[in-house]
């Protein structure tokens, strides 16, 4: 296959204004805003990268406007970056500079809800909390949740396969989608906006677009799927003494209660000591100190079998010694306080500026290891750095902090760079959930191998042959070279 | 795009003779058999659709035999068809003529158990209830189980994203998967066998080669999720009145049951008195007759208390008139009773040689409207036609079978072309769980528009420029030509 760059940003012909000029001439004036005229609004994720204002803003009324935008860039050899809720963690929906942005904001309708079939339709500037939202009307539940929930879009949960804490439950933003309908380079309009469960009908395009970050087609509209709504849930803090009781809690709990677990978070004690001392408002939801903290969650269907049940299998543990001590909340006062404990990193920008966040993924087996691993070399490099690990147990995902007061400014590359090497040693994820963007870039081959690159560059060109959609993310800019038997 | 063809078989350089030569001086006699020397062996699945004999058969040994073997092929211009269990059923294993068969039978290994992690890694031509066997061995669950479990392997579960009864729990083979070995047309290896259940680290190439039905990639081997194992199964058998009654009853079990529902089997009057009539040992569940039968299934965790919750649930459903009739089975054999009424299929062969099959997929709402419309349809048509309905309600998966003793030639023709019509009218899937292979490619086109066709073979020829693996299947010959605004 050959080697065309396909990272590097491309560049448009002509001056920014004529390329203003010509956007406004074909799409109008209500569709296209020049980048001058855009005032202080925010371009940028919350990534904390840097990110270019564009030279002009698209924002499309319809699958038609965004075809018809595409088509036009396409043929002036425009790059385009597309934006959501720009909630983003990993600089993918940052400009490099030159681009034209294409906000979906004005396609936020939830189009439909279909009770009997158990599916939601969507444009993709939808509100992940206005689609929950018009689930529970419904008496349903869609299940994807995450703290942007405010201000994330179901187009950018599904272009980054968003996660979250229920993941564990009910899987990523990839395993809610029935349907999908999006635009490609060029202008291609792909309809495949099904609500069937099962369709082996070709290759499954949409599972292909989720999570590709933008770079292969804009998502305009979804097809999601609903959960029954449960009557409630059953929340317990736990004290454990080693991690062979984590796991062995894990998978206790998942076989033992009738209705799973939605939730199984894992904290350290140098996340829960630093969280309890330095977050306002936090009680400790046990007096006694442990090696790990688990806040446990189950789906109830029926109150009162299922409750008892969650007791049993708490009972069972504790009688085994794998939990110490643990507490059930008895009220949902009692769960949000829990929870506000594993909500605290909401806080942490303000009390560690300029901190470094990690978010890796690991198997389930090896997470204990990796994580005393990590905090040990972390302490061994940086005496004085503040480290706290805690973690989507179950998915395997373990998010770590570092910060140090008075860092020099090189600090975030040099810890990105151990990280991410402990990371490659064992066979780890450089992103669990937030995705590649333009920040992990540089270490997307310390999880994904020359070969499987090499077939990332390929679709790339496939997709969008001059390489004008989100240019320079989640791709190196020129595909690695693969060694082919025989070939010599 | 160009519009390179992507569904005829390229001919590949010098006769068959050269070519089993070169294959055995470059890979051996140990890998390499040729087609003369094949003897009695099959070489077609079990869809009816004829199948030529390969040129030769070659059986890798390991990974870096088969990217040999590509890297070879691909090097001659030799079309290759991979071959599993060969259970399919939409012909995408057989072979048109002129083909290598690459068979994965000699990579059968379960190479690992991890409980921690819950997870299986296997090679590809594991059959799939070894791996069941294996996981019930470290006391948990594979929970992928279909009728050709003893003979079908994980490699062409994965190809062809298989399904069946427990998707509505479990989902599809795509959901089993963590991570992904293949290889790629020229032999280049993509090495994804990751554990971790997320990991957005670029595209997820093997949701792409999931369900490609081996015309992408040769998967090698994988590393697969395992489930909890139920302590229990709760089964009833249930009459309902009409189909408001029967989406009723499947969104109140989903809500209601702790377990939620593992199998939601409906089966339509002219299935049942079919069944009840022709084969041989079924005994009636229920000694009632209704307009709908349900088989309906929860796992249970905690034996009594999911009992309680399940009788509730159906004495709830009673009590309201949505289930007219039910019988919960009371010990295995009940269940196993219940369940030979809906595995009948097995025996349609023998009685309705010639039959007629259909997997095609709606949405929940819809099915019963279709399933009305389509007996009614038929029976206009051909007066004399047997036709029986029944499906997975809880996944849009509808199976019509149609009969006619002394059928017209070309019949089968004719009723695919009524039945697949109808199905594009209510924006159905033509293949649900089976796939499209040879024998429904022409019906491609009734599911996914031209938008999605034509990114199909642009990834296929991106990622198989030759158009060498697997060729014919799935794609119709040359890519839809698609309307660009503004390209004029």
């Amino acid at each position: 296959m050959s080697e065309v760059s396909s990272g590097a940003v491309p560049a448009a012909q002509g001056s920014p204004a004529d390329l203003v000029r010509q956007l406004l001439d074909a799409l109008g004036a209500d569709l296209v805003t020049a980048g001058a005229d855009l005032g202080t609004r925010r371009h940028c994720d919350w990534s904390g990268t840097p990110g270019a204002d564009p030279v002009a803003l698209i924002r499309p009324r319809s699958t038609a406007d965004v075809s018809r935008a595409l088509a036009l860039c396409h043929r002036l050899g425009q790059p385009v970056v597309i934006q959501g809720g720009l909630t983003g963690l990993a600089g993918g929906a940052n400009l490099r500079g030159g681009e034209v942005a294409l906000s979906l904001e004005r396609m936020s309708a939830i189009e439909e809800v279909d009770p009997v079939s158990g599916t939601i339709t969507v444009q993709a500037g939808a509100i992940l909390q206005r689609v929950q939202e018009a689930a529970d009307a419904a008496g349903m539940m869609f299940p994807l949740d995450l703290g942007a929930r405010g201000s994330c879009t179901i187009g950018g949960n599904l272009a980054t396969n968003a996660g979250g804490n229920r993941v564990i439950r009910y899987g990523m933003a990839r395993e809610q989608v029935l349907g999908i309908e999006a635009v490609l380079a060029d202008g291609t309009v792909i309809g495949d906006m099904h609500k069937m469960v099962k369709n082996n009908s070709g290759y499954d395009l949409k599972q292909l677009l989720v999570g590709s970050e933008g770079t292969l087609a804009v998502i305009t509209r979804a097809t999601l799927k609903l959960a029954p709504r449960p009557a409630g849930l059953l929340t317990a803090w736990c004290g454990l003494p080693d991690y062979a009781s984590v796991t062995r809690l894990l998978h206790y709990a998942r076989a033992h209660l009738s209705g799973g677990v939605s939730a199984f978070e894992v904290m350290w004690p140098s996340y829960y000591d630093y969280v309890l001392e330095h977050v306002r408002g936090l009680r400790a939801p046990l007096d006694t100190r442990h090696a790990y903290y688990v806040l446990l969650e189950s789906p109830a269907s029926d109150a009162e079998r299922d409750a008892a049940g969650f007791e049993d299998v708490l009972g069972e543990m504790l009688s085994e010694g794998v939990v110490e001590n643990a507490s059930i909340a008895s009220s949902n006062a009692d769960a949000a306080r829990f929870w506000a404990v594993r909500d605290a990193p909401a806080e942490f920008p303000v009390l560690m500026p300029g901190l470094i966040g990690f978010d890796i993924g690991f198997s389930t087996a090896d997470i204990g290891a990796v994580a005393a691993q990590c905090e040990t070399m972390l302490h061994a490099r940086w005496p004085d750095m503040t480290t706290l690990v805690y973690g989507h147990l179950g998915d395997g995902n373990l998010h770590v902090i570092a910060h140090l007061d008075d860092a020099p400014p090189d600090l975030a590359e040099q810890v990105d760079e151990a990280v991410y090497d402990l990371t490659r040693a064992w066979r780890g994820s450089v992103s669990a959930e937030h995705g590649i963007g333009s920040k992990k870039r540089a270490y997307l081959g310390h999880t994904r191998d020359a070969g499987a690159r090499h077939a990332m560059h390929a679709i790339k060109r496939a997709l969008d042959p001059a390489n004008l959609l989100n240019p320079g993310k989640v791709l190196e800019p020129v595909s690695p070279s693969v060694d082919l038997p025989g070939a010599s």
